[in-house]
């Protein structure tokens, strides 16, 4: 009934001549994001695009890839934007699990693009972005942007899609290393954006900086936001410190949004000090556990500027809970809940649960499950991990967390092993099952370890095929070819010896971190 | 996936002590909500309630009324309350056209509950409500209330309607005279409560109180907005301005929701100047045009409270426009758009549109339509009604209005011709065929006029059969019985001439207005 498209139609209606995207010195306004949606969305169905089909997206962050977003359900297809960040292997995974009819690429992925095209065969087009010619092999977006679109308003409507259906497939990585498309409902999108929107006081024609990857629903949901409150994003093609100091000048940025790692990157470069951040208004943070003395450093560096904290994940939408601006206020009664990653959003019904899902009272941790209109639909194919991940009605999110007398969510770690890197989440298996497939390693586990810049670095502890050598060097070098750069360990522990077993002859990841932990701890004495 | 009794079950569990309802001295919990609620779901389950009947509820505002409202989507049955101020046969029109299987019913309507009981076949079940006994003839709500539930947490789920299932029908008087119950899903009341609470400010234990009937949609909305941010409603069981001052120092009320008319009876009050309004923080108005004078005064007599207007209709659950608080900000730059109903709710895609539905440009007036996940599902029983209502996916309101160049809604008049008097709609063809029972009147036009008081108040001219006679008062007493009090006349023009008639052979309102609107100006001069 209401979809993104709709409230580009009405901001184009509203306020035609204002700003909506803005990246590397292009502009659209809402009027151009209406117009070039619907010609698109047009081309992009006599490509062969139908209603419920896939169109991937592999690019970094650009004026195209939001345009995708809010163009393709015109037509009730599916926006699905691929990690440029992952290894080809695992690029090519994702579109073997989604099987889209057209892959939309930028310039640097141009190559790739066509690797993918010849191992995937649901690929009828690839469309190139930017405003060079595209190469003879594929079909220019701009040329598809330029050209008056081919069907009637009344066509359009009978394409579009419902409040129930998908409108975007987000992939993350799941336990078992199967990459997982979280399938999101228009309706779930509403929600988020409406319930986060509302509590960040956006409003139009604010100026939004977009710095992360739009592949991710941190930034992704941004999108959504944006088109709901008819804010102006600026889009950075790619996270630099240098360039961001100067885009909130230049554009006079009021908001963004950023994972903790960032504001540490930020304060710390020698730009930072003569950098006017005067038009600042809100920054938003979240992703990964932000360390109380960088808030303390980041509220003295940026007095005046209000903060907002968001607890989530893809298949929540991603936002479960908030940390509000009067929250963050010194002085207020709420100051102490800094630690907290505050409230849930008024549309999130929240459980703290035991192993077998019956509620525990407040003040008891226990995995945190969540359900309501955020919640995804499920994975995309994966029937048996929606089950899993939906028993009873319930999103279980894998965290563990408590509810404090006033109802702030606390988390208390996480009931699988994920590691946060930088805001990524990084599924230890992956990596280790990249490890495993090199001749010398046995035996291999890989957890998080602290890390001052990272929040959590990925370090492996490695037993090597006896008789077998190879160097810290080797073995990452050889992950590096088969899974993205973060998830690859930025350092190894090799032994000779068998690594320990729990009870049940698994390897005792907990005795290994506390091994580990303790050699940490000697080291810095 | 998530619906107002699972809000209620959040807040049980999240802060189980908190005051949820009072009324009259009584005050339940959020744990009490819960344990009853699901009793009482239960008991109605027992009764032979199943998931999409109605249960028809006729009472003043109470304790009871938001609980059943609350209660009865638990085994996924629909909230069907009953304007008790409409006449007998307008009160069994609605119960004939909804066919409950229970009626609850209050002390002061027993003997009319029997009365429907006879005239409506579906009706298995009178539930008295209240602290006294039942009569023999009926159960006790209070009996129900206190019985453990016959129904397990699994059977509560297999019954619970979805977010798309209708969970309540709210009745407004149509143009054709007959009601119309306006199906209400989840999903509209869950976009309406998140939009209109987060810009509203809605906090958990906030004192709001609750001064409209529950029956209409103004106030009905509040049992929604309450439970998803867990606040605590103080309900009046009818609007008396004493009362209303004396409540607001007792229970330290911080918002609460009015129509103009109340607020100004509110001032002219002997008891205003020494009453204690320390604690209110918001009014939030709406439901007929403020009048700037009157605007005026409130905000001088209630310094430091903020202030909200929200437009709308049952048809949108019902709010599709809000003037926020940092709208009524003296000196902001918004503070000159008091004259307007604000903008338009993040969720709602509304258009200006000509009588054939195309959008009109910026400033022009036309329609006022909308789209959005809270409209309507459609009128109950009327296909044809509701293929009208939101002929091409809008609703079209009735309600002509255009778009300043910010985006703020104006509204210009009605392009039907309801009389909104004392914020209640009247429709003049209700009051028309009323008269028209009478025997001595051979034709009649019933329209607003403009009213000090009333916002406009109930007016007709009205010309007799030649050779009959009858008075004004007569007039008037015949009316009474037919229609409820708000929709009788407040003045009658007799003639013994035919009314004027337009080109199309209909009665010429507009020139009747105009004769009145002069007759009234020389009166005053």
């Amino acid at each position: 009934m209401i979809r993104h498209p709709d409230f580009v139609t009405r901001n184009a209606h509203l306020d035609p001549d204002a700003k909506a995207i803005t990246c590397e010195g292009r502009t659209l306004t809402w009027a151009e994001v209406e117009r070039r949606g619907r010609n698109l969305a047009a081309a992009l169905h006599g490509l062969g695009v139908g209603p419920g089909d896939r169109v991937a997206y592999l690019g970094l962050n650009s004026l195209e890839i939001m345009e995708c977003q809010l163009a393709v359900p015109r037509i009730g297809a599916i926006h699905a934007p691929v990690n440029w960040r992952l290894a080809l292997p695992e690029k090519t995974a994702c579109l073997e699990d989604c099987t889209p009819v057209v892959l939309v690429a930028d310039a640097p992925h141009l190559e790739e693009a066509r690797a993918l095209r010849a191992a995937c065969p649901s690929i009828r087009e690839v469309i190139a972005t930017g405003l060079a010619p595209a190469p003879a092999d594929m079909s220019s977006w701009e040329r598809l942007a330029a050209t008056p679109a081919a069907l009637s308003p009344a066509e359009f409507d009978a394409l579009a899609s419902a409040d129930e259906d998908v409108a975007a497939l987000f992939y993350t990585s799941g336990t078992t290393g199967r990459p997982k498309g979280v399938m999101l409902t228009h309706q779930n999108f509403l929600s988020n954006s409406l319930a986060v929107g509302l509590i960040g006081e956006q409003r139009p024609r604010l100026n939004q900086l977009v710095i992360g990857p739009l592949f991710h629903l941190a930034s992704g949901s941004r999108t959504m936001v944006s088109a709901m409150f008819r804010i102006h994003s600026v889009v950075m093609a790619k996270f630099d410190v240098p360039d961001l100091l100067r885009i909130i000048e230049a554009e006079r940025i009021q908001v963004f949004t950023a994972v903790p790692t960032m504001l540490a990157m930020m304060l710390d470069h020698p730009d930072f000090a003569s950098a006017d951040l005067s038009s600042l208004e809100m920054i938003t943070y979240g992703a990964s556990p932000m360390p109380p003395p960088l808030m303390e450093r980041v509220m003295k560096a940026a007095p005046g500027v209000r903060f907002m904290q968001a607890y989530g994940m893809t298949e929540a939408s991603p936002t479960l809970s908030v940390l509000a601006p009067a929250h963050h206020v010194p002085g207020s009664p709420w100051f102490g809940k800094l630690g907290s990653v505050g409230l849930p959003v008024a549309t999130v019904d929240l459980r703290i649960a035991d192993p077998d899902g019956n509620p525990l009272p407040q003040g008891e941790t226990g995995e945190i499950l969540a359900r309501g209109p955020q919640i995804m639909k499920g994975y995309w194919n994966q029937p048996e991990a929606t089950a899993r991940a939906l028993e009873g009605g319930f999103y279980h999110t894998g965290d563990a967390g408590w509810l404090d007398a006033d109802g702030f969510l606390h988390i208390a770690g996480r009931t699988r092993e994920m590691i946060i890197s930088g805001g990524e989440n990084v599924y230890p298996i992956e990596t280790e099952n990249a490890l495993l497939q090199h001749p010398c390693v046995a035996q291999c586990a890989v957890l998080g370890l602290p890390d001052a810049t990272w929040g959590e670095r990925v370090h492996a502890v490695v037993a090597l095929v006896p008789g077998a050598d190879a160097s810290e060097a080797e073995l990452i070098a050889h992950c590096r070819t088969l899974v993205a750069g973060y998830k690859t360990p930025r350092s190894i522990t090799i032994r000779r010896e068998e690594l320990p077993l729990s009870a049940t002859s698994k390897i005792d990841k907990i005795a290994l971190r506390r091994e580990l932990l303790a050699e940490l701890e000697r080291a810095a004495t």
